[in-house]
């Protein structure tokens, strides 16, 4: 586990000099990208978004905005636009025939691969990154997976986490390790640590929908709203 | 292993209704293409080939002509254009400021991972064929790795193989399964069996440099070369 002293200034990794990081715009890759550049104090970082077919950009948006707001080294958005066709029927996240569900919508039975599962996208955004990287000469990679996404989806888990580095360090020059320091933390707890980084949640973006306002009811929304809740603060979202 | 009575009928794979297969248009997964319709009678298969920035055509075409041969239910090629930038000095395969070297003027400390090899190529490309396969509900998807790459490519290894395998697994719906029936195979044997099969390997394309003809010393043009003399045959593409 990689989240060893959160809260201090040791986090159990050392002095890294450069790192990437994927930066979605959401609440969970926010926090990781000030956590890395302020409580990390990794001195270049290189941010990474990915345009893989989401049904809206409003996350993208947020990204940037982060990605300026904290300085990075550069960063970079990678067109994945074929990603949507190749995938077609696979996610109510990128097919545009397929509606986004309420979460109380849900069957249980739908709960440990939800439709807004994305096929096996988490490999390849890690796959990226880690190509990215390679080329670079950088040896870390930030990776935003919190404990709370284990429930639905099995490419946020320590476990996938652990065997995508089984694969990665079998590379015979420059092997990449991928880092998730919020694993096992809970979204709520991820919050009280972006507030005392001085994160602006007012520039993320967490709905799956990306309408105008958030919809307050699909999974993301639910679970964002719960966090706020938790930790006795409004969402800025929706001030 | 899942290479057991390549000779024979019985591939130790039972029976397989429906394959993705990686099709880069060279002789590896050109052979694998062939096995997979003919030998494995699989039958539904999808081609997978990927413009990832390489610096020619040349084997994209033969890719598709095979494709169009075996008649496969679909063959896609993935454009993969962002891929080039975002490893801009990582390979002599994409970089455009970076000649494709000889074999003969490698260093032996080179050839663990020689210039040749692109960053984190093949678990990309993996990652986007299990994506492609999850979304339409095929659980297996063939990957041309033959075993004399082993020298230089750890991404074309039994161990990479299995460790792709294991992160895979952990889908909770529809884990997907990569096989490599070749991974333990030479080149020669490998296209000892492809003349079993019928394989017109004049439309395959195995040059690293893609020009009109095939150099002849580009490690893989070496290789080819190799093979053919040791079956005691001309290659049909210097003829």
């Amino acid at each position: 586990m990689q989240n060893a002293g959160l809260g201090t200034q040791d986090s159990g990794l050392g002095t890294i000099a450069s790192a990437v990081v994927l930066l979605s715009g959401g609440m969970d890759s926010t926090t990781l990208l000030h956590y890395v550049v302020k409580r990390l104090a990794v001195g270049k970082v290189y941010a990474l978004s990915f345009q893989y077919g989401q049904k809206h950009r409003c996350e993208l948006e947020a990204a940037a905005w982060q990605a300026s707001a904290v300085g990075v080294a550069a960063h970079d958005v990678v067109d994945m636009g074929f990603f949507r066709a190749l995938t077609a029927g696979g996610s109510t996240l990128t097919d545009p025939s397929m509606g986004v569900p309420r979460l109380a919508d849900l069957r249980a039975e739908q709960l440990s691969q939800p439709p807004t599962y994305v096929p096996n996208r988490n490999m390849l955004l890690l796959s990226v990154a880690a190509a990215y990287a390679e080329a670079r000469g950088v040896c870390d990679v930030f990776y935003g997976a919190q404990a709370q996404d284990r429930y639905g989806y099995w490419d946020c888990t320590s476990d996938f986490l652990c065997r995508i580095n089984a694969v990665l360090a079998l590379n015979r020059r420059r092997p990449v390790t991928v880092h998730a320091p919020f694993v096992t933390l809970s979204k709520a707890a991820e919050l009280g640590l972006g507030r005392e980084l001085g994160v602006d949640y007012a520039h993320t973006w967490t709905c799956y929908r990306g309408e105008a306002e958030p919809c307050g009811n699909c999974p993301a929304c639910v679970e964002r709203g719960a966090a706020f809740r938790e930790v006795g603060r409004p969402d800025p979202l929706l001030a």
